[in-house]
């Protein structure tokens, strides 16, 4: 008898470093006869196949690529999700068990948020398995040997996209705090660091645990530098 | 000739799933000729270890255990740390290759940092490695299915000693916040919670991925709850 829905995985594969994939993560990916992969263009390998592809085999799986292109405006993308999510649903609709490979965590700043959203309003929940993953911050605080927090500390953790006005308020209120994704707001974000004389307590990790990983702490350094989407700076205050 | 410093590997196993253990993490446990386990108690099992176990085969690797008791006030916890350090020294002096194993990450409210900063000042930061790992808050969020933060939320975490005073106001400012080591503070809590009239927007999650572990989303279920140490509360606005 065929069972009604496959099993669904969504599997954070780390930041990175394909060693940074946990064990559930590997054997979730050689287990499954179906892998999605999000793709910003036709025909381009991702970021998170870059890190999953040593262990999966497509002559064996098959690879569904999901496309989405990069967009300012993620509202735009919607069509890309309801599309992305009606192919999870046809597979699981044939019994069969995939996976969705994402960097870092599924949960934390990953577009594949919007794919479970609409999955899980299909597919039973206990059909449903999220595989955690190794954090981008956590993995540039330990290549970069730079302690988040301990003790009594609060860490904050904010978007690329966040309001500039509120950055000195947080900076104030918290002891660690994370920028995600820095790259368009460098300059601005340093001039404010600067301010608050924190600039010889801040860190920025870009693409952690790649072949290209640039960790640097010089702010002079920093403010010449063309710097790539997969970037973040922690500051910490003591 | 003998070299002058082993390395020393701070290895995050995880947050209590054995399979949430990393490869690198992995590797590392199994090459090692020395692991340092903390414990509360002489002769007593640590969280960390119950996780890593399986890894490692103490008949071939030297197990060396590191006593920190159960401390409200973590300054009275100086001595040992420094006398762990000096372990570690004498280990690493010795050119031997060793391993501290922590719960969860060992840069995010880890002990292990205290150790870290002593470790620092002797030896050479090319012999230092940290192994990142998933975090609970991200394998608490996989395990209740409670997408953390995406697009532009703010994620807040604070530890459990975090000023009650405060929580209205960074629930106010923070799309998500992660409540670290809540037990002590339970009841108070989901008081402020309630009158937030975000009751129905948390999850409680306890010892996640451990045999014992505990998900609960009943606020009127938490208040009578004799709630773990290993434990952890989110709570997210939208």
């Amino acid at each position: 008898m065929q069972k009604k829905y496959g099993k669904f995985y969504g599997v954070g594969v780390g930041p990175g470093d394909p060693e940074l994939i946990t064990l559930k993560g590997l054997n979730v990916l050689k287990s499954v006869p179906v892998v999605f992969v999000p793709v910003s263009r036709e025909g381009k390998d991702s970021y998170a196949l870059g890190i999953a592809e040593r262990y999966l085999d497509f002559s064996k799986q098959e690879r569904i690529d999901l496309l989405f292109p990069m967009k300012k405006n993620q509202a735009e993308l919607i069509p890309n999700w309801d599309r992305a999510a009606e192919k999870v649903l046809e597979v699981c609709g044939k019994g069969m068990d995939s996976a969705f490979i994402t960097e870092g965590d599924p949960f934390f700043f990953s577009t594949f948020i919007y794919l479970y959203t609409r999955v899980i309003k299909k597919v039973p929940r206990e059909n449903i398995t999220i595989v955690p993953g190794v954090t981008s911050f956590c993995a540039s605080a330990a290549a970069a040997e730079f302690p988040l927090v301990h003790g009594e500390a609060r860490l904050a953790i904010l978007p690329s996209v966040y309001d500039m006005d509120k950055v000195e308020e947080v900076l104030e209120k918290f002891d660690t705090v994370v920028f995600m994704k820095v790259n368009k707001v460098l300059p601005q974000l340093l001039k404010k660091i600067e301010r608050l004389g924190l600039k010889n307590q801040l860190v920025y990790v870009e693409r952690c645990g790649s072949g290209e990983e640039r960790i640097i702490r010089d702010p002079e350094e920093l403010k010449k530098l063309d710097a790539n989407y997969l970037s973040l700076m922690i500051v910490k205050k003591h």
